[in-house]
């Protein structure tokens, strides 16, 4: 590929603190105490806004394991789409008419989406205004209420990353609020919390952390940190699903290690070709990211050769059944808006294939990699 | 080694931001207007203290390049001897009698011992009261001054960790002010500092990097992450010790990296043999902390067989040359000092030997190893 170049990214937030290891939700009850008793100090009300993957709805022991009290409010977040810039709002509108306009913190439990939701709460309780406002870069004018986030599925890298992704249905537009504020205060990676995640979603997910990485270390926007991130997030990747259970307990919590080193990678570089192709696919057709991604990996043999093939060496092993044939039946204004939602991400496109990503992306290329998916 | 346990390390603190990359530095002084701006709004004063490695008084262009204002004040840290807590008092008793009680910032530019000097300084400042009282776990009570902490040699990873070493000299004890506050809240890691270093002085900085991260990867304490972080800190650095010139700007930028890893990796894990025996010779006969480690690999065959082999071939590469016969000038009494001062590290020996490393390490046992050195 391209000559490596600096990525330009100078300057990364972190994580504030981080807990790691099984039981270690039981930390949350302790940390949620601190933060009551400082918001009262504080003069404010101590009550704490739970959002939690609707997955939980059923699981009776999880208000115990989170120290759920009366003044706290608790929403099961729908995570059958992406966030929508209205759902947000509409979120916030209601937690602020329940009296919560300045809890003590925002705990976000679930996967990428519910904690994409926890980051965008917790900015607009402090920033006001609606979410489309802070759509784009560094428009987040004030640090957000103490924002934790306990990942409870691996690979997307929701829990390190600066950006929540919201879609803008409105604009057509799909970007997060992009900003410092958005990274959480507090990261809470208990791999007791991935137990019951279903097999194909397990590797799906967790196939984010790799995708992503392997799209960098081939970019030519890099630097030694996001390579020293990626490497080490493909490593943990290899491990766990070229094992034969992916899903141990020691394999769960390397994959959210993974999760979270991908995170910081993304963090200091850029994805490539993968992502924009999948975001066409989400866009046009509804497709989750997670499984986008794979699906796009059919496409993927003269791109990324090495990964093409352990990617689905990786599949095989885990018995793992990619759809397949997802644009078949599509017709040319379909292909014509998936090559539209694609060829719009010139960061990594350009981080991919060069300035001149467009004359090697015609919309007949495209066309031909989307119908090999 | 022993049985793998969990390290019982759960709660880590990142730093705050990091910045990365040639030039990093110039983003230095908009960070200062920032704070400086904010000192002004919250009623203080803007003055920023810079502790700076004496190494640095002959650069006439680093004022410039650190935009110094008259309303700052910078001290060179002397780097002959690690801080003893009562020149850290005294360090900051100065400090206040020129006025810099509560400073916008507190930046330290050198190695590990002027960052720890700015890291103990800016808690002090805040918290009141000596150095000594603070050697021990979580004592400190109060956020220090915003601290930044720039390194100009790489491989201790001060610029990660939550402590700063501290001898004191009444008690003899070696300990720092092991807490969340002492993690810098930016770091600006800029290879181009680390162009004029000495080639055997980065030679074996950067091998404490590489040795702590060995020791970790083969001790028993362990989790995900740790490993995670010490298996890419050795990958950093065999390529850049396996290299031939292994300070090219390329190399530079990954050693820094590799310091700050592994400094990650120290946060969730422990040290083994090495630098319990390593602290020995700093204790006893006064040899700084970097090149005791190395001196102390010519004892390491039977421990830690393949870093053996690997440590020495980069030595060898590299053209450095590790001093040798240290001790053979010694006395029964020096070597029960050096014994009492290496079997005192209860949790690395534990973590290298287990639960009965006093059985393993006798007096005699240890006697020779330093005898080897």
């Amino acid at each position: 590929m391209a000559n490596v170049l600096n990525s330009g990214i100078k300057l990364v937030k972190n994580v504030g603190r981080y807990n790691v290891g099984a039981s270690s939700l039981d930390e949350l009850s302790g940390l949620l105490t601190r933060l009551r008793e400082q918001a009262v100090c504080d003069g404010k009300k101590s009550g704490v806004i739970f959002l939690v993957d609707q997955y939980f709805k059923a699981d009776a022991t999880l208000t115990d394991r989170i120290a759920l009290q009366v003044s706290d409010v608790l929403e099961f977040i729908p995570t059958k789409d992406e966030p929508k810039t209205d759902d947000i709002d509409r979120l916030v509108a209601s937690l602020i008419l329940k009296g919560f306009s300045e809890p003590a913190a925002v705990v976000g439990i679930g996967g990428g989406i519910t904690m994409d939701y926890a980051k965008a709460v917790s900015n607009l309780l402090t920033n006001g205004g609606n979410a489309a406002q802070y759509q784009g870069w560094d428009l987040v004018k004030v640090p957000g209420i103490f924002k934790i986030g306990i990942p409870t599925i691996s690979g997307t890298g929701a829990e390190t990353t600066r950006t929540c992704v919201m879609t803008n249905p409105a604009t057509g537009m799909k970007l997060g609020m992009n900003s410092d504020f958005t990274v959480f205060d507090h990261v809470i990676m208990d791999p007791e919390l991935t137990a019951t995640v279903p097999r194909d979603q397990y590797f799906f997910t967790g196939m984010d952390a790799y995708i992503h990485c392997i799209e960098a270390l081939e970019g030519s926007y890099r630097n030694a940190i996001g390579d020293a991130y990626s490497r080490e997030t493909i490593n943990l990747c290899r491990q766990v699903f070229l094992e034969d259970d992916m899903q141990t307990p020691a394999n769960r919590e390397k994959l959210m290690v993974a999760s979270y080193l991908g995170g910081c990678a993304i963090a200091t570089s850029y994805v490539g070709l993968v992502h924009p192709l999948s975001a066409g696919l989400s866009v046009v057709l509804g497709i989750h990211h997670c499984v986008a991604n794979c699906i796009v990996m059919r496409a993927m043999a003269d791109y990324y050769p090495a990964a093409y093939d352990e990617f689905w060496k990786m599949a095989e092993h885990q018995r793992v059944k990619v759809p397949e044939g997802v644009c078949q039946n599509l017709g040319e204004a379909d292909f014509k808006a998936l090559y539209e939602a694609s060829i719009m991400h010139q960061k990594p496109l350009t981080n991919a294939l060069g300035e001149n990503y467009k004359s090697i992306l015609t919309q007949d290329k495209v066309t031909d990699l989307f119908k090999k998916m």
